[in-house]
């Protein structure tokens, strides 16, 4: 009864497979074998045009150095509060971007507000010299809260960082979860409503170290790969990456355990629907769930087994009573039934 | 006949293996699973002391970090004119160190000449202003042109650093290599000798990416967690690269394939020794042989197989005809005697 | 009728004066002639005690360098959400302090408000890799908004600052106006309440370019000559920095300058208050105000001579209507009474 | 006897008293007042095209800005290893630039070898990911040894930075003494050859602090502005540096004042040439006089009230004895005729 992160799941079995089965030989290095080739072909494939792909060892790496190559003197990027980028990845997008700000922009489950967007870019005008130069707009898709921007919200945020000329960026830390949810095309979820640059992982779904920047542009990133070296994010072994997507992408391997993976969040949300004593903070979208109960009893489901985190409660929600907490539940590819019920167990005892 | 990197060879089978049983099920992120506790007490054992283990994705984030934890406002540090620092990693050294400067120094053989050691960090005194602050010393072992230290080249180097109050770094790429070559400890080979931190390469050697950064005195480098985490070099499944290490000191792993490599390249020398048109540019030690030939015959190597790139004359070095060039031949794990055997073969054709 | 802003004004004439009369012959260079020792001296007795003082040549450059002397890696500094540093100087607080990243906080009337000043920080357990680590906590005395802290207001601040062990930073832009507004001492406002390093700004109350860090323990701050230097902020020809301080201190003309500038902003408030079509938005404590009055009203009176800049509506503030506008007026050494009463005229007509 | 550095004299009269005359009255800040763009003016009239002008503080941020605003990732800028920059800046070029690499190139009289610089940019294909990307070629004219590059020597440099795709920059620190060495004109001195942009100084030869970066197609530097005050480098009341410029500009202040300073080293060189225990180290062609003496006699000079510096012995140079130092003299517009005489006694004596 493990949901903590999907982050504590191992490799998918195909994954794992793929990479034994392919360790030997030798295969050029820094990015420049057969295998990478095919990969980044796969991309394109999946993204139906040409996009630039350069993997990287973490998420925080893609999401900074898709900052790096995005800004600009003093600059400032506009994500959500609780944003990946600026809640957890311990200074490394202002870091590695050079000293980029990120401004926080609040939003009612997960998701930017509008209004408050436009607000916020607003307080920096482009050409006054002391505030900040807007540079860039993220959004993470899944959010951090296991909900999921529909093509509208994307076209929603896509259309206010055009008007001010910004590049749009896409966190996708947990991009399949969100496209199963959406039943959508990678191409229809991110250029198509004006997406610039994801950082796809694959490593939450079923990879042990797969992450990507993805351009849709590749020309207007030019630098990027100079940037990533600089950043010490250039595997020498760069094929062992590779063939973890190489295996991710085979058979749409991907899609069916992120698939898999909301099918389980689902059937907890279902459980904390029917409970008593336990209710959902809201409705997971993704592969995560959010329940508010007392601490005593979170407490109690701990010692009988079940390992999950605690999660702040997000800014201006309401009703979690003193002596509750919210939880967060997360499923993956690993989940399995037998989890998921018998945490169900737990919760009707 | 494939001699052109340690990097272009793929995964021991050892560690492939050790990989892929294990895996499956959950493991805790970010450093703090099982795995990564035994493998730190691992290293402890082989270092005979309380070292602190930092895991990072590539050789240049060991050096670039190690940098960042001994940097100084307006720091410099010195290492060997052809150190992989300077020479090949793309900035990431001065870029994630905030603004270091690498002080080239020359000296034959791929060590640095202590005279022009202690004139180098003559002309940064500390406590001047405007030259810019000494802040450590780097040595390169192996050496990036397949020579070793002796140790007492380290305890020369290590006199000259603590002197002038300088942490001393080694860049162990090739560390296993180079500690077979002399038949020694790691103790001895670092901190019995003065070394304080150092960039523990796994990769070339049988791994596909597991690199740690090792400090003599963890307690003196508390801030060295966050400083990973805001270079994006903190795995969130590290128990993948801590299995890898796992199986890479198994039963001596490490110290086989680093003797298989070396013998690899003394079978290699051994034939240019022998041979009339090719000549060794100076005596291997380690993995890496240096040949000189004429471009022409280099040129037919290649039609006929062989894989090996040129290497830039070193500074000062002389001995090289207008039409010849120096070629260098890397061996690994991954080395057979056919490939050599292959090779000595065409050279005698 | 210029109440555009203090740094508007020219230099004083004593100030002048004593450069005009000391502009020849020979000093060392580098801040360390003698008038530098000299006015280093001064800053002590003024402070009463031994203060390290360094001079640079803009107030943002003082926050910038008193910051980074204060970085922690993935460091956070907390500010009043209008804090100049983090609206007004263009990214160089995050790109001098090597990615520090500034967290506003709200708080009425331009102080910080305790409790949300302890949430913030909280959201930064200084243990946890992956959030940031808290560096330091940052007020402006006088604020950005003409209000000035109390010493019971700096008690509490910094009773929190202390409490999770966090550097306590003073921007004193406008040190002089806050002092006398508060008939304190130096001392009192700063180290005896627990400020660690000021930004003590002479430039907007008489001088045209005298800025200086004062750390209140030297022995702390070894590196801040070697930082700023770094940051290319050291003087070659430093005496001239030093002879503005020693005119601006020289029979107390900085606490003059500053009283002047006060008593003429308060002569403006009490115009505005016998205004009917305009009113003040909080009440001024130093040498700015701020007034509510119709767009109309405000165009009105630039076309006839005055001229003054908008502000926006500080968040959370409430009662501007929708056709009216905040307008600062900043008054300096060199507004007369000339100017408030032609302006009071203008108000009344 | 005052030979230490020209920032060791104060300001001209001229522009200390023009400073004392405009210190009055009100002014646009931060870079906007009608002195500032008569200035601006000033500099293209100067230049004979359109240029863009940007104060700052000292010569290292005009370097240090200068490298900043053509950085690129990995970037590394080409210096005789004397240059200000790699010898005397403090790390600020490295660490404003955002970790340039500065690559110390060799020559003889402080002037880059044409073939060395050739060698060490070969070193840095552009498109090879791991060595790092040439960014820019800089000169110092005159030399940080008092010598001068001809237009010859300009074009020669400007030719292989042209050849390589790169931006040429002139650290101007001494400009004025160097144009006046040449008896050209700054269009001849600088665009004409191939001059992107210019650390035009004026603090050494006359006034106090004035100092810009000039650069000869403002329309490639748009971020400049940025740039500038991100590095805290954008002053308040600007228009006091902008002053400065005037008088010197004014009746051609800065010609005469160069003119001065080059004729009183003449003079000096004149006594070396004709001493019998003193020697010049090498002919100066600005305000720098290099000589040669045994220790004991600049030891007696300096007893006798003569002050001047020692001077490291440049990489190569050959020549002096054991016992033996070279001197550095430095003249400026305040030297007098007395001054140099006075010396000469000494020497004779």
């Amino acid at each position: 009864m493990i949901f903590a992160s999907d982050n504590w799941a191992g490799a998918h079995p195909a994954v794992s497979d793929h990479l034994a089965a392919n360790s030997g030989g030798y295969a050029t290095a820094y990015g420049n074998s057969e295998v990478d080739a095919r990969v980044a072909k796969t991309f394109c494939d999946i993204f139906e045009r040409e996009v630039g792909v350069y993997f990287v060892s973490t998420g925080t790496a893609a999401n900074s150095l898709s900052m790096t190559a995005l800004a600009r003197p003093a600059g400032v990027a506009f994500a959500h509060a609780e944003a990946h980028m600026i809640a957890d990845e311990g200074g490394a997008p202002e870091y590695l971007a050079g000293g980029l700000r990120l401004c926080p922009v609040d939003g009612a489950l997960g998701r930017m507000d509008p209004t408050m967007l436009e607000e916020a870019i607003g307080r920096y005008p482009a050409a006054f010299l002391h505030s900040g130069q807007p540079a860039a707009v993220s959004i993470t898709q899944a959010t951090e809260i296991g909900t999921v921007h529909s093509l509208d919200d994307i076209d929603t945020i896509a259309g206010i960082a055009r008007r001010h000329g910004l590049p749009l960026h896409m966190d996708g830390a947990r991009f399949a979860n969100a496209l199963v949810a959406l039943d959508t095309t990678p191409a229809e979820m991110t250029w198509k409503r004006g997406v610039d640059i994801v950082s796809f992982g694959a490593t939450k779904n079923g990879c042990w170290c797969a992450e990507a920047i993805v351009v849709m542009e590749p020309d207007k990133h030019e630098a990027l790969p100079f940037l990533r070296k600089r950043a010490a994010q250039l595997f020498s072994k760069s094929r062992f990456v590779a063939l973890q997507f190489e295996a991710y992408f085979r058979d749409d391997l991907w899609l069916s355990t992120a698939r898999h993976s909301n099918a389980m969040a689902a059937r907890l949300a279902e459980a904390f629907r029917a409970s008593n004593a336990v209710r959902l903070a809201w409705e997971p979208q993704a592969n995560e769930v959010f329940a508010i109960m007392s601490r005593e009893r979170a407490e109690n489901f701990r010692r009988r087994g079940a390992i999950f985190h605690p999660w702040a409660t997000p800014r201006g929600y309401e009703g979690v009573g003193a002596d509750e907490t919210i939880c967060r539940f997360v499923t993956s590819f690993a989940t399995t039934v037998e989890d998921v019920d018998g945490f169900t167990r737990l919760l009707a005892s």
